[in-house]
């Protein structure tokens, strides 16, 4: 009988049930405009999210350059996944769950630190840095070490920044990593440093944070100390900002003379990679645009770069200027909680004191962020209103959104239909 | 075809569903006994009673004294629905959902304020005080402000006292209004202000915390302070009580004469409206019986009028005294958490120091409902207990709990078949 | 009709629902490995672990000397049941529900105390110390106190250990009492007093907290302070232990001479009662091995007894020591959250500062379960991570969470079957 052959056909994908409450709002959804309801305040939502998102799709863990040594190591919670990521004693990245194999104890407690060998705190089963068990007590002889090894999970670091995927089979980045690298590469972030970090919660579901991210509509009215250096355009060739077109313009010619890139890329829905001037004068998102590090990133001459602003779903944005990084990367904790971390990087060989100051480098962020908390929480508890109905994003100056909105409802609908592959900018 | 034929016919009640919990709970109940278990304690019972009663009835706000000036709003969470009520520039009592119509940001953060205009502080679209959308930015030409304001709610004063009902099509409340005003007009509500308040949270379901104050059953044994003035009669021929007895028909004679009207109106099950003498030589809920503040209500004359008893299901209790106001709403905040909030009014020209003293004023209900609180919270850990059955209500001392139960199945199950109006005194 | 004769048979087993996650669960486990993950994490298995566990086994309260008089109480909350544990006037124990029977408040607040009466702190009905209502007010006349009796809870001592059962029909507890008694007997569990409590909530679930005290394989990296006196043999003849073999083959002559019975019974998946000996030269679980107590238990007149250790499904743990008892309960209070309180005892003669000084009786259990309670939430974060599967344990060193884990599968089980007894070891 057919269905018992034998079949040279590929695995039939695995599909997935949503929630009802997740199809509902899918049904219920019109492009163009912010999500319904349940897509921000249900616990089933979510859930699905962590499964057809957080679980399935490559997510920024932070900078390379955490990880510099051999047993080096850094642990971040996805939801309810612990994952330890490390360099091993070849130089090479790996991840894993971080759940011991015995009965199940995390590994490593701490957020960052270093570790010849990854030992249970529990009952010292012990594994190498490829996730090898090498070391058990009392175990009888039935018991084979080679049945127990740490579970993996991909990793990549792109030009030093660093991804995750949970999945068996994630899903491609290489069209990001070949789409940035000549944009970020110059930076040389895997020649920085942290100098400063922050983890804040913001009581509002991830994707509002992310919208929130997504759009500089919002900034006149809240974000004065970014303002100083950013301008709200968010192509070349914005319309609402002649002034700033002309800025555009002088620095493309200049830029162009670096063989610096700075033409925005074709990310899709995906992702988006594009460097932009700073206001005329600005040469770093500091309170005065003055730099923030004396020292320039890799080999760049040249202050005046303005910033490469990226940012890849779900889950990261990222400024790349003359001489700072700054990363941003968000993990929800809830239907209506997201953890945002961010870290500011200036040259590994700069030195605090003479050639920045920790607290005039972040204040503009520090400010930005909170600023956007408050935004995302007074929106979080309106759109838990249940008069809320979703309004119209402005095409303008939230383009942004309907492409993240767009790309949220196409994962979902993916992962119900077992498909892994994004579209991307390519199709 | 009939279905498809045009019909002069009124519209159907629209007809819900209660949760299966609610509906086993509802079978179980009897009348004359304390609700069933998962009526105080379970989710998707209280997500119905939030449906059913708190989204369909009116909802005690405050006093209409807090709203003096065109712009001035207060705000307030009627479980998930933040709502806004405002003074618009007509002198019109105005409520609004506190959701702006682009991505559903709350407009009005604080719990009171005043506003020209209610400006989203997200991306500044602007509305006037009528709700109607004014500004907004780069919208695009398709876009109709007309189609985008402020979603309205039901408010209306009675005698100062404000309301409000979420429900599309509110229920009468004109019968009360009908009701009540002779008993508190005298008081003059209006020409108070604010001199005290308190928000507390009871680990306590809100039907708990009704019961509470449906009943003084429980004075003797909890409230000392509250009964330096408080007689525990509910009626003016309480047989329990024949020393107060007589002190009531002494005051009937004396109110008579003042043109005060002092018997109980019949509210039937949904609300209740009665002046009642304190104990001899009482004139005021105060730790030592004497007025709270010098200057009294209105016209009065008299300061020894005891206290008009009103509350009105589901949300809140007032007494009118002589000299001062005290108000008490309450709002769920989930299946064992519940705000109460009491603020105490005297007249609008009374003087801080003079005519009276904030603690002095405020000492009797602060004790009386931290008393309340801890009897509440007791209950809800008792009625928790998988051995608790309901028992029997005193008939004689519980009559009002009797009527509040009977009311509270009325309405779940009215809301179930889809009819808006409840049971009044009239039928 | 069949259906409907009268019928001789005993009453059919009550049967039950488990969750369907139970189910799956249960499924899904394999002997000798850790539970599934939805054992640890999930709340439809925790409340069928209420339901088939905790309300229906026998649960250890505390030590009978915290009752000494009549009218003494203890109050414990068992999940969603408030229980009081009494001494009634002639002597006996009682136990019940701390739920009053008019509106269901909680009697009793206080942890512990003593009461002439049960008065209800809401409208002062008034229950004897048997529990029979004798105090009402305004009841009217059909009500008749006799229907509301307090609602009894089963309880026993063994020795001066309390424990208590929520089911109506309790399963045996005789086995225990006769298997357990000759061991703690000669300790004199009744003529002791607490002299030390702690309390503290590890965010852990039950099982986990349970899982770890079943097993020493994690006491070498993790107790220091424990093991200056604990051996981690947990038999006489565990073969991991030869020089502690030694040790007791000598202490076993020793204790057969003081006709101390020391040698395992047979308590199957259930219950463990055991005599082991400390190291060599330690007395007792103190920071240098020495006695707690100058004052020895009961009769006893040496003070090399090692400990006797016990242990019950599903809540409790005991060390009894030639001068100091220590008692372990647990209490379950949600998927991840557990209560552990820890009590000693020393003899009701021994005078603080000249026989026994507190911090030093209690700073090695105090350092044990700050350290357990991190492994135990270590555990849960680890369990929790969807990559979590099952290991095995270790059949030497962990024999006892093989047994626990048969124990609660089989308890599941019968819960869904109806049957009331546990297999124990007579089988």
């Amino acid at each position: 009988m057919p269905s018992q052959m034998p079949s040279n056909r590929p695995a039939q994908p695995q599909t997935h049930m949503l929630s009802d409450t997740t199809r509902a709002a899918l049904a219920e959804s019109r492009p163009g405009h912010a999500l319904p309801r349940a897509f921000y305040t249900d616990q089933a939502v979510f859930e699905d999210d962590m499964n057809a998102v957080f679980y399935r799709e490559w997510l920024f863990v932070g900078p390379e350059c955490e990880l510099p040594e051999p047993g080096d190591y850094v642990t971040l919670q996805v939801h309810e996944a612990p994952v330890i990521v490390l360099r091993d004693n070849d130089g090479q990245l790996r991840a894993f769950h971080n759940s011991c194999r015995h009965r199940g104890s995390t590994l490593c407690q701490k957020e960052r630190g270093n570790a010849a060998r990854l030992v249970c705190p529990y009952h010292q089963w012990t594994y190498d840095l490829t996730g090898k068990l090498i070391v058990t007590r009392f175990m009888g002889g039935d018991f084979d070490p080679k049945d127990f090894p740490l579970k993996p999970v991909h990793v990549t670091s792109i030009e030093g920044l660093v991804y995750i995927c949970l999945a068996e089979t994630p899903p491609d980045i290489e069209n990001f990593r070949a789409a940035i690298t000549p944009y970020i590469a110059p930076h040389e972030p895997r020649k920085t440093k942290i100098v400063a970090e922050s983890t804040i919660v913001e009581e509002a579901n991830w994707k509002l944070v992310i919208e929130n991210n997504r759009e500089c509509y919002h900034c006149a009215g809240a974000h004065p100390e970014l303002l100083v250096s950013l301008v709200e355009m968010a192509l070349p060739n914005d319309q609402r900002f002649a002034d700033e077109f002309r800025i555009m313009e002088q620095k493309a010619r200049e830029w162009d003379a670096l063989n610096l890139p700075h033409a925005p890329v074709d990310g899709g829905v995906e992702f988006r990679c594009i460097r932009l001037p700073f206001r005329e004068g600005a040469y770093s998102m500091t309170m005065d645009g003055q730099p923030a590090s004396k020292k320039l990133l890799g080999e760049l001459t040249e202050p005046d770069l303005g910033s490469v602003r990226a940012f890849r779903v779900p889950n990261n944005w990222h400024h790349f200027l003359s001489e700072m990084i700054i990363h941003f990367r968000i993990l929800p904790l809830g239907p209506n909680r997201t953890e945002v971390r961010t870290v500011w990087m200036v040259h590994e060989d700069a030195i605090e004191g003479w050639d920045y100051d920790v607290d005039r480098l972040s204040e503009v962020w520090v400010a930005t962020n909170a600023q956007d908390k408050e935004l995302a929480e007074n929106n979080q508890k309106g759109v838990t209103s249940p008069s809320y109905t979703p309004g119209p994003y402005s095409e303008i100056s939230e383009f942004m959104l309907i492409n993240f909105t767009e790309w949220y409802r196409d994962c979902l609908s993916r992962y119900e239909a077992g498909d892994t592959e994004s579209r991307t900018a390519a199709e």
